[in-house]
């Protein structure tokens, strides 16, 4: 099963896992967090998120959600990276990482794909005309 | 200038505003929370929305951003809308909340439309062959 690691500057992470926990009822153990607090030695994160990902890396792969690209968060992410073993995409929203909870079975390729459309299709104007559109769109969530 | 309302899970749209405070430097006064907590009783946190929009509102309306489509929060910002003066976007993350608070000072109608962009467009798949394109993408951020 595919692990999803969180990287996100300080409590936005946390706050992230304690929604799941709302709305699944639980957190997945193979869902974990590495917060970045400002002025935090990069380096040290790094090196802390190398030893998340050996921990969650169960052979297929870890998909890590970084919360704004270009942000420090996200430079920790890239040098985490792995091409095709350890993918990172930025700008998680709260669809994002319920939809990559849902489909952490799937291989990582896809999980990425899922991850991708589950937060793009589901940023939406709300309104009467909308919501029927909007309903399917984020249907699986 | 047009207000910017957070209504989201517990401790998510707090999140947010202690990221944008760490990106900017500081959390402009017209940018604000509701904060709903699981089994809360939703016509009180109704009234309470009701109450921050008329503080919030100098006559340029509120743009709500709430995190998930679906959910209790953004069920409770649908009942706060009023087409044209307050809308809702839902699946909120930081690029779009920062990039709201950028252009705060914009129309309703045209900040709607850089939330939705700012959001979508910057949640993005990593890797050396997208970043010239992100960059572009969430320049203004």
């Amino acid at each position: 099963m595919t692990g999803i690691l969180l990287i996100t500057h300080q409590g936005l992470g946390e706050s992230l896992v304690e929604c799941v926990r709302h709305v699944m009822g639980n957190v997945p153990d193979n869902l974990k967090v590495l917060s970045v607090m400002a002025d935090e030695d990069t380096q040290r994160k790094e090196k802390e998120g190398r030893a998340l990902i050996a921990q969650m890396d169960s052979g297929a792969g870890v998909l890590i959600l970084a919360d704004m690209f270009g942000a420090t968060p996200s430079n920790i992410a890239r040098r985490l990276r792995q091409p095709g073993h350890v993918e990172v995409v930025a700008g998680v929203n709260l669809p994002m990482l319920l939809r990559a909870v849902c489909y952490r079975e799937q291989p990582l390729a896809e999980l990425v794909q899922k991850a991708l459309q589950g937060g793009r299709e589901c940023i939406v104007l709300m309104g009467k005309e909308d919501d029927s559109n909007v309903a399917t769109g984020c249907a699986d969530n």
